[in-house]
């Protein structure tokens, strides 16, 4: 049940039997030379949906920018500021919450919003311990590639090249999911280089010349990203079942 | 051209012969009986990206999440605070402008995210003036719905009975853009009260019971919605156009 | 009665009849060649005060800086950022609130206060909806002069020369408020121009060369100003107490 | 010269030959039995103008609201939180430095006012040292009853009976500056308590019963009031100018 | 009692009979020629927990930044912005008094604390006013040198030239603290100049060289410091449990 | 050479030949039965100033309260806020930057900072992609207790039951840096629950009766913390070499 695509009869229905829902988070961000600037909201939320469709859990709109700085010497990239996306975080989760929505199960598609947007639940719940009367809310994040189908098919299909940014796993899930927007380029090289420590965007791009980490997505394929989509929405439903159950 | 579904290098070429780009806003909040929660930002998106289509334009991810204090007793409706969205408003902006893009059009959904948007602009503008550093962007807004043809259009598909919150037109325009997702519903009464002043949520929801301002949506169909789709495209490639000569 | 010229016990008493109160605003900011900058603090005080003779209604301190960031490349503006002047906002209601102060009028002099009040309006209701306990208050600004009767009087006086920024109309009531301060210049041209887009200060600038917006301020006369006063009492009169009706 | 009352050709003129600007602050808050509730913002406002009719230097519009947390248990009290005053300072002082302002001098009417008013400067300050490219302005406050003549005067007028808090030489000043205004009152106990430390407002009304500090301000009268102005723009005068002379 | 040295269950046994706790706070910034980078937050560290053996009262850990923002111009100082002070000062004092801690006595080290701290708890007391749900805590900041016997003895063994930053009482106090890193250096001049404002980082060097206010600090010794030692303590002792007095 | 007990010439001359400079950063907060509240900053303290010790680099002073909501329920604890400790780590590494100081080593004691700083270190970096004209710089945090000679140590001396708070190794360290204060507590049951998810501070309270997670701190020994001490020395030393060669 995609809340967009619902009422509000429909909404407060559905409150009666669960206060579960799912935030699709992803980013606005370069992806290297075919990947796509949107790849990150559109993984989490082709999978959110997913997820949505198989067991009828709400699914909120995607938060479609998220915590970005390091690429922004690539055009088209675009950040939220961290203080930002905290507030963001914490404005849709405590409107929800008025509703009584109770468990958020955010699925991520980025990995540069993992310390951000944890420090955003932190901030909310100091929040209750400083007592100024939020009601207690139950928090996750997860990215939709760590589960342990996504995880073992992403290092099935490519090994070590499937890299840490512009995943081959990533950018085939997107061409699964945007079939007529595929793009294709020459990898130089075509495993991109990794583990170097980077800081700000120049530094970034200083270091990583065309974008990519560690990845050779000239791999990926809308066949591959089925698959990788199927086991990545029985991750996430198993992963939002156990949430469920987190109470207090 | 979406932002989201293109490569990098695509809009490194782009910025070359223009620094133009559209982002649609809107609101995930309540729209009456048989309106969508995400009415005001698909259409804020379909009409954005019938303009990108039709004359090659840059168009961002949408902003799915608006100002949307005054529908929180209605379930599903979420909102950023104002101060939160003005952020948003300046991160998206500040850091497109990184790449070269200068003229920011926003296609707006929702009469509720004016003010706050507003404020955001004059918030990035007040830096200008006092010198930080940050190069002068052009900023404008504008309701998709009050371009002269779709103001036209809806006053002959629906007199008065169009409203002002959930609207016959966006009821209609969203049926188009999601002709899967058509609700029915009885109005009653038919035409949903209006001229009454609204503060916080709880006195919205006293004021207006069924959360409809003065509309009878039940007279939207999708074929209004192609209609309306058409005349508001053609509005806003007019208003974009114009907007890009605004140089200084 | 004017708070600052009460004393608590007096306010105290107040409050056992009433829970409103009205609160000027306007900015400090350039008003062309003959316009003082005081302009819009000392059209909406002066008409405020007359308010509070007429019906005995209680009249706070005014508000003399606005949000005028697009003025400041005129000599003598000043402006607070829109974030602060919704902290300003906030504040002072909020304080007022804790005495049992709960309808708020803010009669208004500069347009571009506009989408900053309202923004901070809805800020404060959006904390009210996340309950954080504050009691919901009731809040409408209005610009003094966008009465029937100021109106119509205006257009009377002045026509289309009334304008938009140093207008004819505020011109001719500062200078029956403050008539040993009435300044004179020469008008070139004689009507400003006007309909141009602004953003930033510099552009405005470059736009509107004096500072005026449509207007021919050479118009202006105390005596014109005294009939402005009067009608603009009249009409603020009429609006406060059908706000002081709205409950909930 | 007012700021409020000149143009903005008239500003750029004073500017030739002056970058000295007084801005007054006060506060909105009780002032005991007979003290007006904006005897602090009246005090500082008419001191400021009366050094500004001496000298000729310009004098801002009066910042009306202070910080006066402590007194919001008296009807009336409005405050600015902490944060928002300093914010308020350094856009006021940031925006006027635009124009090519570089001193400013706060005469200041109430003593909660100036830790908030130093952190703000000091924000100011920082933000400088921070290399964020404002230009380094000078700030100095002062309280109108703090210069060498006011002080003795009030010392000879009333001894300890001036006390700390609607103390008897503000009452007598805001008499002379409002003379239609003096509220007369039974002092009980004739001279009010004084040496109890307080915090938030509830334990000041627990602690100083009707406002007052340690002062009986039933001395009062409009012919003292004068003589206090008169020392006090004499102190003023000569704080000012040496102040302007502080460069660097 | 050290906080940063007691279990959990040992606070909790603590608060059983007493609700007070000495927060010590100070800089890190120069000190002259002599004086060590961490002299303030040291001599506040080292007099608290004198206290704290003395009288068996909670000690908190030390808050080694203040707000030092004139002294950037030295290598090694670190500030704070004041904005900044004041969160951390909130959030110590509200989470430690959710375990029911309600008086808080912060012994400083610095003069450049008082205004912001000031400021900080005033923010506090207004969020209590404005009726958030935080408890009314009482705050108290003093210096760890102005206690009477402190004073005295330092007027006693240095005259006017104990002077004001650099002071010979704090460098001979840290001497006293950590004897293995007593200092050597010339004073040129013996006593450094005094008297003039400062404003931002570069205006204090320029106008006090080497950092020093108006003192001598190669008067100090560590022997020197073991006397300011004790006198200190002594006040502190006072004028902690004066405070724990203090209820309302 | 740590920066609290060096001159400000002396720190000049640092700047020399080194850019960088170490932070140790902790908390306050429960450490189980017999774990001190200092624990975490204790840690990160005597790790961080042995490597000063060996190497000779800066050390700044230690942050000692850290991002612990989750521990509120238990007495003594206090936390900064998210938004808090990240405007700290933005102000001390920005301060320190104006004197040259360029590559920040943040050495860690506790695992609930981690996403707070890498957000603090994010935000940073995006002002740095937005041109506000701050100088990039190089920041990176680790845990004392991760580098690969500390962890074998830990794992070879307590295996499991080291745990994940209140850890048997932390334990030791401090008891090995505070000899004195060593505390003893049976354990029940010996090792603690782990692997549960927590929230805010009540759901930790009731998750985790004692405070300790998986960990069985009677094994700790200040003989252990001796070995451990060194051990973390060595990691970080290598860890600290090996970062000030990141350039860019």
């Amino acid at each position: 049940m995609q809340l967009a695509l619902s009422t509000w009869h429909e909404v407060e229905n559905y409150l009666k039997s669960s206060d579960g829902i799912i935030i699709p988070i992803g980013s606005t961000e370069q992806h290297g030379p075919n990947g796509l600037i949107g790849t990150d909201h559109l993984c989490s939320e082709v999978v959110a949906r997913g997820v949505g469709d198989r067991i009828g859990c709400a699914v909120a709109p995607t938060l479609a920018y998220g915590m970005s700085q390091h690429h922004l010497s690539f055009a088209g990239s675009a950040t939220l500021r961290p203080s930002t996306l905290m507030l963001v975080v914490r404005d849709v989760v405590q409107s929800l919450a008025v509703h009584g929505f109770r468990h958020f199960f955010f699925i991520n598609g980025h990995g540069g919003n993992v310390a951000t947007v944890a420090a955003g639940f932190d901030e909310m719940y100091a929040g209750v311990s400083l007592s100024d009367g939020t009601k207690p809310v139950r928090c996750k994040m997860m990215l939709w590639s760590n589960g342990p189908r996504a995880k073992a098919l992403a290092a099935e299909l490519y090994g070590n090249a499937n890299g840490s940014h512009a995943t081959a796993a990533e950018v085939s899930l997107v061409q699964y999911y945007c079939p007529e927007h595929v793009k294709y380029a020459q990898m130089s090289p075509k495993v991109a280089p990794s583990g170097h420590p980077f800081f700000e965007a120049e530094h970034y791009r200083a270091t990583y010349a065309d974008g990519r980490i560690g990845s050779d997505p000239s791999l990926s394929t809308p066949e591959h990203g089925a698959l990788l989509f199927a086991a990545a929405v029985d991750d996430m439903v198993e992963q939002y079942q156990a949430f469920l159950k987190c109470g207090g």
